[in-house]
């Protein structure tokens, strides 16, 4: 293929690492992605770490200014990888210039803002993508097709937890993601924003809320911690169904502890992320829970890799999965067709983001909150 | 021994039949008694079940009218089985009548209710007990001694849920449960209650609350649904801990799934009724959890049975734990004193219920409330 | 009833209270017994053993001597819970005396004594059962039943370890366990015994076996240890499936890790003696393992005790799986039938030593040893 | 760096398409590697593949015949990737032309074979690897380290199982999996020999061995089976451990269950495959057995990806651990250094094929086999 589809990346910190990586990938899938994919231009604000980054992960250029990936003609993808608060200008700016978007989550810090990310994007004309990479987790994306299939019935509750204890030291020192203006909500914002989404993605939308949050450490060695070190949450859902979430990153000992439960008329599943490989589903008439494997030949992403034969099951990683993100923006680009309607765009990210908002709003006021939805009559909000 | 503990029980129905094999059981126990037991009266309105239920468990005679216990001098506990609606007046008349008193949980179908019976029994002298079993389960009762001795520092996070699906299919006939009447809340009272209490001995009593409830099924052959079907609920607790509670009777397909997490400034524990006899530990330093078998010669009630040697763990039953029950009350009654502190009494069974009402309560209004506690200054409240 | 099923037992140690225990809950059990039971006598060496375990299941008389229970024309059933060496001459003096006997496992400490158990109980004409209680456990009992229906096909592998670590530590003092003469076969007799009744009792009889054994501590406080402390085996069953086996009572840290698997054309299965309750079951088309909890109305012994309702599933003990056997032996002698052909007899007891016995000579020789039974066209045998 | 490694891989079926991502990724590992690297020749026999794959994994060249690769003076590494039967010529050719050789497992059909590989390779001068992969996953190098530090105290027993059910089906097709002369012994050398590789690494040599094996399905479509399908395993190790170990590809309703186990006078850990980055420990004086995630900082490989941040633990994949075993041999290459002594070398490929067919003679002879090691004055092999 004479022209492939050339990156521009802002972020060289720990997300932008996996990013790069799975763009490498994602272009030496098994699965056709139809395109080449070259790794132009990595930008990052830090000087030394954007030079180090770039060269091992094979960027041709670095910059400390975002602009210039706007400027340049011939990128046709940004990626945004920055932290929260340099989501908004810079996305604008490169679907204004003509360049697909994949931002990271949450999309902005605050709904009006993510909004605003959405709608200018999407009056773009661009495809845009934002990173709920759990979508492109082979167990949820199952989840999505047995609950589609009807296999679990009507949804009647969802239930979600997010539970870390990095932070749980009043010791560990502070960082933009203490900082309400920098990162918007805390834990809710970092971790519940995932759970949001996949309660929209597996059942329906978040319709009211009532919610509990603290700041437990309020200041921390280099700053005074500003939002939210965990929530908890109950809500219905659009469907009817109720729900509950809570994250925290001050909760005991937990690796990652980040686990998804359904229960619908007809059956039960739940995904735990520590076991990422693994799905429980548990159907009525056909005993209790079995931890499904979703590495096989019938599983979403079982032709991705090498692919996998009859001997079985090997494991995948958190990593791959975004690669597995990757190529779902990259092959659309280049077949010149809108995403498929699993993958989480904008304006899923704008949803989310209203529904955050909602339960900060809760929170602080002791009170039950409907989420309005603005747009409602947008084509693509229908 | 010349003269043991004579009961008489109400209830011949299935937690009826737990219980008589539980007095049984705990009269031969390894941990000393200090007393025979004698199974003197079963009372049941159904005739032909007391009978039969009589012979199968050795009870001496039988009633179809708890008042025949409450009035016969010779029995010295009574035990109260019976359906919720019949707890109030029994549990009050024998205790003036000066029987000790252990009372299946819910105390009674509101906390007004509940209230009296407590302040009627305490003031009657006698002892008593609210049978929430769970503390009696020797992995409920080592996580208490963990707390307590501060193995998990702080506690920051409790949650709590008990899914069941056994009225998912709207076919299941009407009975007693579903009766708002004659049960109270359905499975907030029913499956929540258990919860509550082990938030409370746990961690602290419940503060304040946000609930939403579900009637699912609201007609079934037989009868009109008038109680909860599910809950959710989150809650402040009064050491400000953060909390959630969900009960399901329609959730999806779950066998019996009750399960309690807590996470401390130094670690998590969690523990599932399906695995009765594991805590999941993690301590802060010494890596993720670990399942801790609580049948060893360190853990509570490993002196109860035979007791187990150095050959290792053996599980032991739910309805065990109704002889560790029990025990206790027996125990207490043969030495003439009070019930150690970790036993659930009526004041319990109260406190219970207030914030089962707090949180019907606040599902009804769709509002935070303060849970609000009766006789705060009385002694045996502090 | 007029006259009851007097029972008299040797033993008064741990496993001694559990047969006390279970011949109590088996008289109360839900599930109909057809006699009424009286624990008659107990004996055992020890006096004040005796009495204060007399005392506390309610034996109505003492003795320390068995042979006062043979002589006692009224007594119906001698249970023989006695350490190995001490059940060869009472079971063949009780059963001469027309009782109906049930002996501990192992049956003898040889294979040779053990045949003469068998031939000499069998010929007396009277009841005869050999405890290997795992075939009581719900989950066994299950296993069996969906073997026979066909539902993991062809039995191609069978594994079994069992893992305890109480005798690591070098300093655990001698007992008769440890002792050649007293126990026979060490880990292999005591540990291996249950598991291959279950070999046979679930696919086929051991027909030829290679092994090897250990005496890691020769010498402990007390006395010079002369059986084995660990074995592994592995065999050829009658039907052409692969086996293994290991057993050792100085394994690393195991709290009591007893597991069998089965592979079949048709799918697989696993039990965990420490998850009592559950049965892993994978069937070839429907995905991985899923656990069954065990306790449902469709499985073995759920009508055993309340019995377990709608609302779910109530985990089961150790001990309630020896109300199960006793409730076998009992109602077999009040119905005045043969037991059922899943009960073991001792003429499992003595196939087993068979099997054991050939261990233990495959690991003394370092060769494969083809096991011979004896008695082939006895019609017990067949 | 002016000239990296150029490497040259035979084979581009499914393990070969594996180690091409794996040379890939390596090479932009945050861990540091100290070289470029090139994907010089791809080379296999079919035409087509052999294209298809070399334009995924961007190799600048192909070949249908591997002598080109070892004809090519400007090739730093050769890959051996090809079935068990094309291990031999190619690996010693491309040694004796200087070449480092990395070569998949087994890597012989007979012990013979091995041994003149290894012999020749290593005096050929030139750094050799046999991809005994497991080495490279997380948790095994972590239970290594434990082991070595004495955290398990003196190791007691081995056990191991590696159970596929890929051809129970009599209708798998024959392939050369199933070919005595192409593969060598069947589950044996494809199973076995990553498990008796790992009794090596944990603990010590194979000493002496008994063992069965079974041809279940005899005839396949398209040939007539010559290996077996299934065959179990007895041992003492070196130290004096007793080991046993089974491999099956017709076993019931297996994903890939590939599990080890081992037990010390300390402790006990045990791994399974399915669970790639869990770590099972359990020490003695700190209850059971707990759940160790091994991708946090302190754990081997953490500083290999991204690296992994305080937010905690994600998990890597199966085709990750390759890219961990590339690293070690490019890395090597690169410093003009030896081997890490945790690096599986020809040493080792000869060293389980030597077991390997001692087990199969076992079998075959069904008696006990001591396994006799050639060049034990070899200094490599001391």
């Amino acid at each position: 293929m004479s022209d492939g589809i050339r990156i521009g990346q802002l972020g060289a910190g720990f997300i932008g690492k996996v990013h790069s990586l799975a763009y490498r990938n994602a272009a030496r899938a098994q699965r056709p992605l139809g395109a080449t994919v070259e790794l132009r231009t990595l930008a990052d604000h830090n000087a030394q770490r954007v030079a180090e980054v770039a060269d091992r992960y094979g960027w041709a250029q670095t910059s400390t200014d975002w602009r210039e990936i706007v400027a340049d003609p011939d990128i046709d993808l940004f990626d945004n990888s920055a932290p929260n608060d340099l989501h908004v200008e810079p996305c604008i700016a490169a679907a204004r210039a003509g360049k697909h978007v994949l931002c990271e989550k949450p999309l902005a810090p605050s709904a009006q803002e993510a909004h605003r990310v959405w709608r200018e994007v999407a009056a773009a004309g661009v495809l845009h993508q934002c990173a709920f990479m759990y979508r492109f987790i082979p167990a949820i994306a199952y989840a999505r097709q047995l609950i589609e299939a009807g296999e679990l019935g009507e949804i009647l509750h969802f239930r979600a937890r997010f539970l870390l204890s990095f932070a749980v030291d009043p010791e560990v020192p502070f960082s933009w993601r203490f900082d309400r203006q920098a990162a918007g909500p805390g834990a809710l914002g970092d971790l519940g924003s995932h759970h949001i989404d996949l309660a929209r993605f597996l059942v329906a939308e978040v319709a009211s809320v009532a919610a509990a949050s603290t700041i437990e450490v309020p200041q921390r060695p280099g700053g005074a911690v500003t939002n939210d070190d965990a929530f908890v949450a109950i809500a219905r859902l659009g469907n009817g169904a109720s729900a509950s979430f809570e994250g925290s990153r001050i909760a005991g000992n937990h690796g990652l502890t980040s686990r998804i439960e359904v229960d619908g008329t007809r059956g039960s599943l739940a995904f735990d992320f520590e076991r990422l490989n693994e799905l429980a589903l548990s159907e009525r008439g056909k005993g209790g829970f079995r931890s499904i494997l979703v590495t096989q030949s019938a599983h979403p992403f079982s032709d991705f890799w090498f692919p996998v034969g009859i001997q079985g099951q090997h494991p995948i990683s958190w990593a791959d999965c975004f690669a597995h993100q990757a190529h779902c923006m990259l092959s659309a680009i280049a077949a010149g067709r809108a995403l498929p309607s699993e993958a989480p765009t904008m304006f899923d990210g704008y949803r989310v983001a209203e529904a955050v908002d909602a339960m900060a709003r809760a929170a602080a006021e002791r009170e039950w909150v409907e989420v309005s939805y603005r747009d409602l009559d947008s084509p693509e909000g229908a």
